[in-house]
């Protein structure tokens, strides 16, 4: 996530800054990492994918033997904390102390990019470059899964103008559209209308990209084998019967799984201090698992001695996840954590701010960030019940006074007994994040006790119990509308043995945007539970999950220019 | 147009034989032609865009002295008569005969592919390579114009919820939706339901991405600069008062140039006998103007003693707009045309088929072939009104018998007066097209007298009434609906100095599809005329126009698939 939002105006923008240094061929900075020429398909110079048969070599003539960092943060203001410019500068601060490091983030969807934030490719000098390809286009991965999601769709209507063979009750469809764009009038339509060649009517909407199960499946996979088994499983609807109707029941395996071939290949670019950098793969970390794909985790994790691994939002989403989810799939296990803490947030909580008034964050205020420290102990007790030791990184906005950063780190160290330090990538690259990196190399050199907090032989029940009152801090759970049914259902159908993907705000430790720090008192509410059947778990939604966003008052896409040299503004 | 579904059993497939060639590195191939590595950006090792500095270089140094020969088509049946592998097998043949030659033809659209079309790279021994990646994502240029369309419906719907600040009239939104899928259910839609954060409802729809104006845009743009200019000018709804309102008023321009700055390069590839082929835009031959970009064109007959380029459907759709429209804007005159008709179509028209039987084409009828010579013949005529010299191509299918391909070429010559040669390229290549080529050359070397057919400064009604009675051959034109006040309005602002771009039906001369042959006694019906003001065009709308297909029973999607190490099936 960007932070230029925050940077003073004599700094330059992060599209200068990109611009302002000079790429190496890609083929050249992967090289020393074990990554021939031959290895990869390029996209230009400066992008490439990594061959199939290249990761198969890799993961079978070498060991996993670098070691994971993952980076997640406390409970975000709207505008971020910073993960992904302190994963990049991290990647470049293991660099600069001599250790072989590869960062691993996930694409930059367009929806966001032109709505409020502009970009997703790290900021200020710790970027991804060329930032202004992966904030756009990149190398297709997002238009084919848009592509292979309405493929889906469009099989799926079909199948009724052609007459219905399979039953499929028209109420009961689980599917729907997706685009990359936060165009929110699509969320809910009716569509199938003009008589006859218009096709059945019914009631459908769209979705984000970043939400389809599809980029779940790709950011699971790890061969086209899988990934066809994957798409095959996925229920899209419901019979007359109750019985479920898979994307394979439709015929659309194949063609789908065609559609998303290159897609699966990790893409490969590099910071601009170059450290090769994964990009692959930008799943929701609400509805879906919220991290980068397993195989670019996999790959990095093969090829160097440091990965550093991003999750989105805070440790009761993304990090639980990944934890609960990805290291469960990918057999992986965190060495180290680092929690992304700013200021900024802290007096957020502090203030106890909803909804947000980011002008009001300006002044120093240490009791409005000692009164935000519940939030971050919340986080970092969440990360510790996983067994991983856990490093704040206290990322550095230029407002900061030194006073508010000295108090955050005196508070980790001597109140909660743990590591953190000032993080100032974003305006000095890896140089600005060297303590960090060093207290993290301490911290992953001690014995994991990683463990997950659940087994997925507990009950569906059990499963989100334990994520409710251990990581959400509830008092307890309470189902409505059809999710006891649901629950049911599911457990019937023999779908109950995996992983549950809870779909939770982002804005709150609770089910409830407007509660900061650690809310007490509360029930968690669970409306629905559905099975991501190609991804593999359960989606237990709670509260009201937005799939599709709007555009904001002043979308960035307003701001945008291009010269006629093809120099482009407004990306940032 | 592919015409595998033709092949007999023992043939292979089109992916079977384009896997089976021997690619060259597409550097390779292009350097004889003057473009050194350096003025490519590669997609992996065999595709590759222009670079536009490289593309003004080339248009600055150099001369345009290649010849232009384009390639059009009888009144088609709905399977195609063979214009696309007339194309690339043309290309191959002037090269076996000696000749410096390109191609150029147009990107395949995802709706065809997956729809009844299985793919549209050529076919047989006479397709681009590499055919998979061409049918699928290619270099995403059709992506990235789904995403540029859409952006600016986003925009445009944020308008409204932003609270209209323009008074833009919801009943006269000229702006749908775009997806590059056959999904007919999108056709006609109710959005923006769901309560006051869905934003406004209102009825939409959506179009394949292949019928939206930014691809005409893109197919007629020679810079960013310009592409940005007929971006601005796009009319996307009307106002309280009726004026026009532009992507420029709803501060789209930059973004949407942001997102097609890559899709304006031209993409480079090969064929199977490694002729260079540029494969560049597709727009709709009906709602816009057919052909593939005027870059493209541009800058290949900039390269080579000979450019092949194909404009969609019969002399009546493409190639009218390819004279009427592209040269006339591109200043460019074909040297020559080659008029690809089948003895299949012959029978089709022969037989007055409606709706067509295609099982019926199969048995020898030379009875049937000469019953269709008239529709041969109105073409061969309609395209040298224009001054240009025709060579017709009988594009030979397996079932057709020697005495039906001998009668075809016996009327051209001795009834018409002009060349015709046999055309093997499905099956042999380019040495399937050398007679062709060789016909071709001489007819070449006459002096043009090319002229279009209407200046644009003609009244609406006049340009209209030029190509209805001239080309269509109807008695005249009728008006309906809002069609006189859509003339008028035009004329009022003052938008009427440009050339129009007649939509209506490929399947008869006239407007009615049922009608084979050449229809006469009848009156072509035009029921709306909107300004496409980014292209530079006025469209006029005659009978029913599909902008968005459905899937057919049988899709070729449900036929395709992917085997665990990449090779695709199902893909023709």
């Amino acid at each position: 996530m960007s932070s230029s939002d925050e940077s003073p105006e004599s700094m330059p923008t992060d599209y200068e800054i990109a611009q302002s240094v000079k790429k190496q061929p890609i083929t050249d900075i992967v090289e020393s990492f074990g990554l021939s020429p031959d290895d990869l398909e390029q996209y230009g110079e400066y992008k490439a994918k990594v061959k199939l048969d290249a990761i198969e070599r890799i993961l079978t003539e070498r060991t996993a033997d670098g070691k994971l960092i993952l980076v997640t943060g406390m409970t975000p203001t709207p505008m971020g904390e910073g993960k992904t410019v302190t994963t990049v500068g991290l990647g470049q601060a293991f660099n600069q102390i001599g250790k072989d490091a590869l960062i691993a983030i996930r694409e930059p969807s367009l929806g966001p990019v032109f709505g409020v934030k502009g970009g997703a490719a790290g900021g200020g000098w710790s970027q991804v470059l060329p930032m202004e390809d992966i904030n756009l286009h990149f190398t297709g991965d997002i238009h084919a899964l848009t592509a292979a999601h309405n493929l889906i769709s469009t099989m799926l209507d079909n199948h009724f103008t052609q007459g219905n063979d399979l039953n499929i009750d028209v109420n009961e469809v689980r599917w729907k559209r997706a685009i990359d764009m936060n165009d929110r009038v699509l969320r809910e339509t009716v569509i199938g209308l003009g008589g006859k060649t218009g096709g059945r009517p019914r009631e459908g909407g769209f979705i984000l990209t970043a939400a389809s199960e599809l980029m779940a499946v790709l950011c699971l996979a790890d061969s086209i084998e899988d990934i066809k088994e994957r798409v095959s499983r996925i229920i899209v609807a419901y019979d007359e019967d109750g019985a479920p109707v898979t994307v394979d029941d439709i015929d659309a395996t194949g063609s789908v799984a065609i559609l998303l071939k290159e897609a699966l290949k990790p893409n490969v670019v590099q910071t601009i201090e170059g450290t090769p950098a994964f990009v692959h793969g930008g799943p929701f970390a609400n509805i879906a698992h919220g991290t980068n794909s397993l195989m670019a985790d996999e790959v990095a994790s093969h090829l160097s001695e440091y990965l550093i691994t991003e999750a989105g939002f805070g440790s009761d989403l993304g990090a639980e996840k990944f934890m609960d989810i990805v290291c469960r799939f990918g057999d992986m296990e965190p060495d180290a954590v680092t929690l992304v803490a700013s200021v900024r947030a802290l007096k957020y909580h502090g203030l106890d701010m909803w909804p947000p008034e980011l002008d009001a964050l300006e002044d120093e205020d240490i009791g409005a960030v000692q009164r935000g420290f519940e939030n971050l102990d919340k986080h970092v007790e969440n990360l510790q019940k996983f067994g991983v030791p856990v490093v704040v990184a206290v990322n550095r906005f230029p407002g900061d006074t030194d006073r508010e950063v000295e108090t955050v780190i005196e508070h980790c160290e001597s109140e909660l007994g743990i590591d953190a330090a000032e993080s100032n990538v974003f305006s000095d690259g890896g140089e600005g994040g060297i303590d960090l990196a060093e207290k993290l190399t301490s911290a992953a050199e001690s014995e994991s006790q990683f463990e997950p907090l659940y087994s997925v032989d507990a009950s569906i029940k059990e499963k989100i119990e334990t994520v409710a009152t251990e990581i959400y801090g509830s008092d307890g759970v309470e189902y409505h509308g059809d999710a006891e049914a649901d629950i049911q259902q599911l457990t019937e159908l023999g779908l109950d043995d995996v992983p549950v993907c809870m779909s939770k705000t982002f804005h709150s430790l609770s089910d409830d945007p407007s509660l900061k720090g650690v809310p007490d008192d509360w029930t968690l509410e669970v409306k629905e539970v559905y099975p991501s059947a190609g991804a593999g778990f359960l989606v237990v939604l709670t509260g009201d999950v937005l799939t599709l966003p709007g555009l904001p008052g002043e979308p960035a896409a307003a701001e945008m220019d291009i010269d006629p040299d093809g120099t482009v503004s407004g990306l940032f």
